[in-house]
């Protein structure tokens, strides 16, 4: 599907209604979704939105979620159990559903009132992955109710960020190395973003690493950082520092102080530097994780091949029963 | 002050209606207000809701905040610069702003329209604490303005609560020695926990261990457990889960099932068998966490005995500039 003609069909629907946006998936697929419940909480005036793990939101179904209400749902295989579940749910309840999957043969095309089959992979454009749809649908739907005054500007981003990641991965070809040759004894990561970027952070605790490598990580908000977390710091500890472009920057920017200080092993990616700030500034915060995601790839890439340990190896998943 | 006067005369103030509750602290304090964020999500037909740490706010005020709207702010030193600036940003914005705190002389006060100086220590009472404070505003506000059908339970509970509290501690008291002896060496703990819990799944990881005991440490929803982070498990990984009474039961049963088979190190915390079923079903899973923060304290206590480092030790807070 096209996210314009979606757009337009839901808005059509709803008479412009719009109650609310939510955002329901597990894991991967929710770490995507993570950016567009930001925008919501920072944007919008009316619509409601919440961002759920797909069995929770099915145990305990939003109130307020009505037939003016929107759920995103997000299931890469497409048969995530609690995913499809979770759209049964919305339906009944008679909100509109819009699924997002990689597999044209996924159940949760049969709970999915609108659907895109995304694009995945190394030629895949990150304009044609869920995050960059669910984020341009989030945006697009808000502006088509609400309105949202640099819809032309997010517009012009997300011409642009496909550009931008393609440079920054070339950027990180060397430093993934030296990373890699530096950290891989490491077995605890410390992983600290901030606003539109935390989603990521999480993503990479909990996929990459957890998953993927079976190390054990951590994602910490850069402004809880001092509040708690910041404690376990010492030259030993490790952080991987996601330095975002836009309003939160000043939180990531003063972790980067303590951390130049008290630590010694810690690895910076900063979206300013690696050329999000291409994008403009009414809207580049929103394109921070897109980035991220690619260029935290090609970290985990390095890492995953010094650890000689392949990023497809599960010993749960798809193995046993659960 | 007292919950229903600062709710009557909100209400007065705003003729009934009310465009928001947000959540606004760092740390242990936004821990606190994690359960009540999940009443809003969960039961709430009009209002919007937000959990914020403070710095985040600061930088992205939600666009929808107005005169309608109540901030609830918490800091135990009353203090911290990020919960006052959000006192300031909120009230530049015409929301009615509560500041909880247990100093009298608190910067936090100086933008509170109303506040609340509660009790802390061991002959506190857990209504009194600033999670029961805040849940009360939260759902006494609701009841208020929209209407909350299981409001009569929610008090019944709200009377209960120290009793089932009281109980579960001394029940425990065998058990919390065992664990500390069983555990004492582990360097990295898993925390588990769902709904209305996963705050205090958070909030023992940050504060109890990061914080307290300068240990490694995360949490994990135990939802999104099987999307990713259960890969980590093995004989030798240690996992604390919490159990909770209530609708995400399930979520935390699945995980029970699947690390009684793959994993060796775990240990249960379950509010139902704890009490907390005493009070009614309809609004026990809101008093979990309030169950969970008192019995886990004497947990960490245990360990932090076992390993000779007092819960006070900081070697940054309060110590440094940050």
């Amino acid at each position: 599907m096209d996210v314009n003609k979606v757009v337009a069909e839901i808005v059509k629907k709803n008479g412009g209604e719009l109650s609310g946006i939510y955002f329901v998936a597990c894991g991967g697929s929710l770490v995507d979704m993570y950016v567009a419940d930001y925008f919501m909480k920072a944007e919008v005036l009316k619509a409601g939105t919440g961002l759920y793990t797909a069995n929770e939101f099915v145990q305990v179904v939003p109130k307020r979620l009505d037939e003016h209400s929107v759920v995103i749902l997000c299931s890469h295989g497409g048969n995530t159990p609690e995913s499809v579940a979770a759209g049964e749910v919305a339906q009944k309840r008679g909100a509109i559903t819009i699924g997002l999957t990689h597999n044209k043969h996924a159940e949760l095309l049969k709970v999915s009132d609108y659907s895109f089959l995304y694009e995945w992979g190394d030629g895949a454009k990150v304009l044609n992955n869920p995050m960059a749809i669910i984020l341009d649908l989030t945006v697009s739907l808000v502006n088509a109710t609400e309105g949202y005054s640099s819809y032309d500007k997010f517009r012009e981003g997300m011409t642009i960020i496909d550009t931008v990641v393609d440079n920054a991965k070339k950027q990180v070809q060397d430093r993934i190395k030296v990373f890699a040759d530096k950290y891989q004894e490491e077995t605890m990561y410390y992983i600290l973003g901030s606003g539109p970027s935390y989603g990521h952070a999480y993503g990479f605790s909990i996929c990459s690493l957890m998953e993927m490598q079976w190390l054990d990580s951590t994602s910490v908000h850069s402004g809880e950082f001092f509040h708690g977390p910041f404690e376990v710091t010492d030259k030993d500890t490790m952080f991987i520092l996601l330095m975002s472009q836009g309003r939160t920057r000043p939180l990531d920017e003063r972790a980067k102080v303590f951390l130049d200080k008290y630590a010694e092993k810690v690895e910076v990616v900063d979206a300013k530097e690696l050329g999000l700030d291409l994008i403009p500034d009414e809207v580049s915060e929103f394109f921070n994780p897109i980035l991220f995601y690619s260029v935290l790839s090609e970290y985990r890439s390095a890492l995953a091949n010094n650890r000689n340990h392949d990023l497809d190896v599960r010993r749960y998943m798809g193995k046993v029963e659960y």
